[in-house]
């Protein structure tokens, strides 16, 4: 990997955890960040997110080598557009958004003269904001890039040792069939825990009090889903639209065929999906994409 | 207390859960266990689940005080008929079912001279049978009795402090309000759940291998849930049939005004409700019914 200085766009979550893991594992590399709000810069300047924090964009790009774009994917193309006369023709163009065609296009368009290599690193929590980030986070994950056709492959090269060395496992991708898979193992399951938990807080004959009392009965899972950024989130669903659509369509006909079983009474095709629903859970442990302690460990086990 | 003898009936997750805790928190009461797999009868006597496994059911009641049903739901009020001979009239009957009304009614008509206290503690992993419990679980849960109007003051006050005794929070409460708060907080959360788990598996353009490579982008969370028992659950959804397709309603009316929402593009509607529903979160840690630390303290943080 040749890149020595590298500027984050967006200090949050994603851009703090990628400061924090630059220090960690590519000590070598210098960093630059900005983010638009003040209060941000601020409390990234004094947790350390980058080498040093700049009060405009410009300044931050200056010199880099590669350009990660860490904000919410519906606000990429306004901010690249703004800050194409300052980046350097020599600089790799990436960012960290949960959705990937939109967004590499709006990349190609803003900065038609660098090298785009979307990524996304399939990682993150809950939390958001300056102090939620933390140098760990892409240990052991996936991180999808979906270069365009085209893309110079010294940049992919780069991008991909990139994140390597950050401790992800990269694989590289068609941003359409991106979009599909992310549709259904991220995308959807954040749709449906916003609406359970929406659904749950909005009932005349449960109280909010009783929902809260109970929810250790599964509903408490969702919620810590249904906690994450909401803007972050506005933005995928607006910008994965056709394919979230489309996976929303397929489960939609499979609740409602449960549904149709749970009225009938047909305890078989209910016992059949709920049995055949296990194999996936031990194959995602195996493969070491989920902690193995039942409960996600909670409790004194 | 005056409970002396407690006899297990089912020595799973719970059954099992319930003889550890009360040799941990109650060492002075013996406990008697019957399972109607001879499996788990030896496993249950090797874990030392209860003091004593008996190979039948009336040996394991003849002298309870207590005794706990701790079978799937659809299974009781079979058990209860057949054991009615056998359980002593002075004999308490309770169960740890995951729904109340339907159970209560087939334990009251198959024991109509025993005082029955149906409980519900909400507490459970994903894992099930002879080696999935433990003497914690229902520490600082919430246990909920619903006792049949007219029952002896003095057996749900017994109760109430037994599951208190190892370490739950009783709640009393009427077994059809029961049926419609776990409906949201528990049974509609494992049926989308199972759902999306299941909708998941079937895809034609989204590969099984990539579902699970990819599935911390929030699909991991919903496969643990669906990893939990497979004849409780279709058990659960048969015998709170009602509230389940009630609460089920609402939540595909919410769900399709999302789907219209991102049809149309609005940015808007989408952010407040991902907005709202980021206070029960807070409410759940603040009320110690969920662990505090981002993505469940999974990884490094």
């Amino acid at each position: 990997m040749t890149i020595e200085r590298v500027a984050i766009i967006g200090l949050g979550l994603l851009g703090g955890s990628v400061g924090l893991a630059i220090a960690e594992y590519l000590p070598q590399v210098a960093t630059t960040g900005y983010d638009a709000s003040p209060e941000t810069r601020q409390r990234a300047a004094e947790r350390g997110l980058v080498g040093t924090v700049h009060d405009n964009a410009a300044d931050a790009v200056a010199d880099a080598d590669l350009v990660i774009f860490c904000v919410p994917v519906g606000a990429i193309a306004d901010v690249a557009r703004e800050m194409a006369a300052a980046i350097p023709a020599k600089a790799i163009i990436s960012d960290v958004g949960s959705s990937k065609a939109a967004v590499s296009q709006a990349l190609a368009e803003a900065l038609p003269n660098n090298a785009v290599v979307p990524a996304h690193p399939v990682a993150g929590t809950e939390r958001s904001g300056p102090d939620a980030g933390f140098p760990a986070l892409f240990r052991q994950r996936w991180c999808i890039l979906t270069p365009p056709e085209g893309t110079d492959p010294d940049a992919i090269a780069e991008v991909s040792a990139f994140w390597e060395a950050l401790g992800a496992k990269v694989e590289l991708m068609d941003a359409a069939h991106h979009d599909l898979v992310l549709a259904v193992t991220s995308h959807i399951p954040h749709l449906i825990a916003y609406t359970i938990v929406g659904t749950a807080s909005d009932l005349e004959d449960v109280t909010r009090s009783e929902v809260i009392k109970y929810s250790a009965g599964g509903f408490r899972d969702f919620t810590r889903i249904a906690a994450s950024d909401p803007t972050m989130w506005r933005d995928v669903f607006l910008t994965n639209r056709e394919a979230v659509l489309e996976m929303l369509g397929r489960f939609t006909e499979d609740l409602t065929a449960l549904q149709r079983a749970i009225r009938r009474e047909d305890g078989q095709a209910l016992f059949d999906l709920f049995t055949r629903t296990r194999a996936i859970r031990r194959s995602i442990i195996e493969q070491g994409q989920d902690d193995a302690r039942p409960d996600f460990g909670r409790g004194d086990h």
